[in-house]
């Protein structure tokens, strides 16, 4: 990795950073690094605050713009995007499909499943999805998934863009120091009034 | 299963007792609990007062709303929605399917098949369903399964919002004992009088 | 099978044996019966007077009204329909297909083939139908083929509803005695002026 | 084969010998026949004059009326058609969608070929027809191969109905002696004129 | 093979020879013959002067024309077409594909491969091109590969209507003779002005 | 090859390295040669300054630029075009295909993967790309790829046209010698002013 990288890798796992530790809904940091991890140059790690055994569409929601942190700090920084981010950009899109398609969460869709999970047995063994709507509902997939995507990015960005200067304070030090702990990093990000919202619909009735 | 999770599931069960104990053609509440088995977080039983051969398309109907109980009860009180309901919506999304492609049950389509069943010979067996139809009629197909999952869920809705007390009253108190038997739930929920309007169409005649 | 159902299924069964004992190119009764056999809750047939080496156009399009005979039954005598009816659209579906794709029967889409069979060789031996055709044929088929399908499915109602009182006293009469051999059905439904029309086309030259 | 069959297949078989002795371009008849042969009711053997390695479009139409002439002679003398001419309709699709897509013998798609043949090695050997084109070409493909079916299905129904007195002649003589050899059936039919216009394509230069 | 075929064949062959003699991009004819070889009923042999590592698109359309030269000589002599011409429209579609979607000729569609080469791997190796492309895309290939073919054949035609004097004195002396040499054949077709005016563009600059 | 050929490979190549060399984010010229290696005819290498982990969309757009550069000599020098260029077309295609879909680097479709890669297992190993969308982002996807390799493609051209005189004069060069070390190119076409711009969004902060 050379010099340039490294500073693009930093402002980007900063951008996970900051947006988890801004939405209510989203886990706090336990450590920001940009030492390489495998394929990845750099990770972010957070974690709930107890184990979780639903997922509910506003938390998947703010998991998703989480994960688009770090293309949103590359596009609020520089005036270029890289391929740091396909992974996220991977995973956030199974994440938006499958809230789409698996767990019923578009209004437009409905309480429904699309497309059937199919076991084919050859050698072998293999899950494939066979797609069993019309080409309608096909778009109307696509237009849900992607409008929750650009949703999700477009919180990120207006995350950061708030938070501009933290971003490159903190950046600017992950840089020197290489890792920084769950108490180094809430000493540079102290919890915002926002994310002390809590989770506010459970107390409602 | 944290607390706030115990809270989700107990009004999700409830909403499926309730919504079965008012619809005329479908089964009655045999016990609803709390307790997590296997994948699922709780369950509701619901048995049929006699042996079934035959499913009319009324009782499927009630089967339906039945399933969507949970997560209209989720609707209904909170403001989110969960993938607790996923399994309803997987199931309710086959039965919606099989009424429209293979009973013959959806008046614009007729009473026709959409769609061989095959039987592929590899080394394994396995038995798939091919598409033999154009995609006109692939969009009728999914038009008209999902007006049938939207009735199902806005029935098992119109259902909570008028019962609202009692779903509020029954999910506390398995909240705190964890199951009701059908003689709890009885006692709780007495039979409404449009459960006791009975299937009259065979004494129609 | 409960009570209910049982009277259901015999209309269902009085319903195949009054369509097939109307239409002048169907075949006469040889039995009807409420006793299961197999996946059947009972069953009614009805055997061609002699050989049949050629069928034509209106012979099959009275085997399908015979085929809806009992689903006709079933919506003509109480408000509801059932998934007794399942075994016969899947027949009635692959006949209408049939005379459209392989039969040449449909006035739009001419004395022509549509679609290929293909043996595929793997281990086990299969023949699959290949579609080789446009979409804009696709939809044309399924008009086609739903045309056919609703016009015998009007015909067989028409004919329960001309014949309504018969439909219920032999009903009525097979629920008590579960079985009606080609004799005890005749006496209780003498074959009716338009069945003795014969098949006149060959007759006319 | 019952008595009425019989009938039919007469018809049926005089009229694709009838059809193919009018035709400039089409084989002479070689013998007719009701006696069943395998699957068939009946057959009408022609031959050409001279060995032939070249086949000409004008060729091909004449052989597609010819083969239509038994399903045309049905729908000419009855008010019904029937199963019985399942092949022929089989064998004249192919040789239409071959003229179109093999041969470069429609105007509108032009000297080139459509679709590609390939041959797929599993355990056994096959070969399939992959479509490479759009659907809009698929689409004007089906519409040159169904003009030219029903163009040669229309010439044959003309010839039909000009020489219908002999059709019905012929048949019946057919109906009697079960067989007509070459000399039997010349002698029933002379050769009419516009067959000895011969082919005049090659003399024109 | 018969006389009327043999004639045919003849014009068939001249006129490939013909059109590859007086383009400028295509090869010199080094032999005609009317002697059958394999499935073929006659040959045209044709070579470059030099080896060739690079084919340019200009030369593609002169190898185009070339091939299509034959069934351009059965539609200017005679009233009809014959399916001599199969293999050759198969090579040219081919070739216009190839231009089209492998080696990014179409301005249309720009410097761009179309469609996915694919190895699958089963008990026998096996080839196939993916299609990994819109159906609009797939619509723009037809018409730009159909558009390369009509010119192909236009050019065709157009060279033998205005040499149709000599097409039809050196057919007559190939039914004569069956065979002519490379030298017999520019006896009797000197080559064209229009042919010397070479490769032009390697000399622009 | 025969000597036109060598020509246009040696304009070819000089094109490759003319763009790559004014371009700011491709990599500088190692190498110039027109002495065949393996399928090609020559060659151009060019390597990065340092090692790179991140692709930015910039730099892989200065790359299909510089593929292109080759195709881009040919049209701007002679009035053809050639199949040198295919191997070099299909990479820049499967480049801006993966920007698009698997980077996230198409503004219209979003940070978002398109089509899911699949490992099918047979006796073999493949791995395949599913579809897992519509048609309609099929045609989006289509015209984002058609729209950077366009775009790359005039940038070449841009390039070529305004140095055209050093083009001519590398390329003659170029077929006399054959190969062109990095000096001597250098020495040739001294690095331009645009290049030195260097990657600003790096220093942008």
């Amino acid at each position: 990795m050379n010099a340039r990288e490294k500073k693009i890798i930093a402002y980007h796992e900063v951008g996970h950073a900051i947006v988890t530790s801004v939405l209510p809904e989203a886990n706090p940091v336990q450590k920001v690094s940009i030492i390489s991890r495998g394929m990845a140059g750099g990770f972010t790690l957070s974690l709930p605050l107890e184990d979780q055994y639903l997922e509910s569409r506003k938390m998947l929601l703010a998991e998703m713009s989480t994960m688009l942190g770090g293309r949103a700090a590359e596009e609020v920084m520089f005036s270029d995007i890289t391929s740091g981010a396909s992974n996220d950009i991977e995973r956030v899109t199974k994440l938006a499909r499958r809230m789409v398609t698996r767990l019923g969460m578009s209004e437009k869709l409905g309480p429904m499943v699309y497309g059937q999970k199919e076991e084919l047995v050859f050698l072998g063994r293999e899950i494939s999805e066979q797609r069993d709507y019309s080409e309608l509902v096909a778009q109307t997939i696509d237009d849900e998934v992607h409008q929750l995507v650009d949703s999700a990015y477009n919180t990120a960005k207006e995350i950061l863009l708030k938070y501009k200067d933290k971003l490159i304070e903190i950046s600017e030090k992950l840089l020197e120091v290489e890792t920084l702990s769950k108490e180094e990093f809430d000493a540079l990000f102290p919890t915002p009034n926002e994310k002390n919202q809590g989770i506010p619909y459970l107390d409602a009735i």
